[in-house]
């Protein structure tokens, strides 16, 4: 009895990660109890997001440029040539961006190396890395992966492919979060903290 | 640096119920990741629960004909003519359908009394369901409003506008639920089960 516009419109919103079929119906209600504007820019700024943005030609964040542009990071001349930050996404990026730590250049691999499904390094944009990093003055590389067992082994693969390049291969510090608590710190994070001690 | 249409997405992502900016980003990301054709489909189903559902005239469901159309349960004529069952919102009117075992009318109220709100009989729906009675053969209106202080609120002001034309008017029976269990039900729940205990 239901309207078939909402039912529609309930199955698809039930397809985002984490929404429900409840989720979903509560979101519908939302939708048509709110003035018809909001669903209106709601899905004018899906379309555009899906029109506009493409991944840029040479580190492939994202950007909403024409696609033979290049994204802002990559066109910032304040930034620095010589170090290149490689991320598994663009959350990664966007994290690392937000700390206003870092100055130099980015690669987005877009995933990682996962055997059991089927990602190898031709899956990723490393063949892309290897190829930017002739052509440019890159001297470090900052393998930020996640520190879990597909971003480690990603890291390994990548510092046996650039090291004997020449360059420069770093990577994130690991050991007890700012603001963490020894007493439940997981043993894995406190023996990487222990054998990572710096002096003071 | 983010695109400025993904900006634009998690900003209106992010107005939806129990979305914030960490999940309406998550949510964005997905979109972009996904096929275009997904966010293509939501943008549309959107527009198009907008666009053609409009509420039944005559009971104020929701329906997706001409809005000179009334809604299906309206017209459905295996319906009983005699039995209104009187709701909050939509969803109660479709857990109540759910149950398959309600074959009378409805009629939404959009809403409760709630004076603390500025809502008033006249916010609601209830001039539309005296003026529907004087038209149509009913005998018993359900009210099925929540059973907490406002939907309270309005059975009590039905009742009393009701009963003096001569209706049977009754409420949904509140007790312990199925399959629940007396030592972590509430107090009020149970004396009120209690005090409403049916004879075997």
């Amino acid at each position: 009895m239901t309207p078939d516009a909402i039912n529609r419109l309930v199955a698809q919103l039930a397809k985002l990660p984490g929404v429900g079929e409840k989720t979903a119906q509560r979101l519908a209600f939302h939708v048509l109890r709110a003035p018809p504007e909001f669903a209106k820019s709601l899905a004018s700024a899906l379309n555009e997001v899906v029109d506009k943005v493409r991944l840029c030609a040479k580190c492939f964040s994202l950007h909403d440029g024409p696609s033979d542009v290049l994204c802002g990071f990559c066109t910032d001349t304040r930034r620095d040539d010589r170090v290149l930050c490689v991320v598994e996404g663009i959350s990664d990026e966007m994290a690392i961006e937000r700390t206003r730590e870092f100055k130099g250049r980015y690669h987005v691999l877009h995933g990682v190396l996962s055997p059991l499904e089927g990602i190898g390094p031709d899956q990723l944009r490393i063949r892309e890395l290897v190829s930017r990093l002739s052509e440019s003055p890159v001297e470090e590389i900052i393998v930020a992966t996640n520190p879990d067992v597909e971003g480690e082994a990603t890291a390994l693969y990548l510092t046996r492919l650039l090291k004997p390049i020449g360059l420069r291969v770093s990577r994130l510090a690991q050991g007890i979060p700012m603001g963490g608590d020894l007493e439940y710190a997981d043993q894995a994070t406190l023996a990487r903290a222990l054998s990572a001690r710096r002096d003071l």
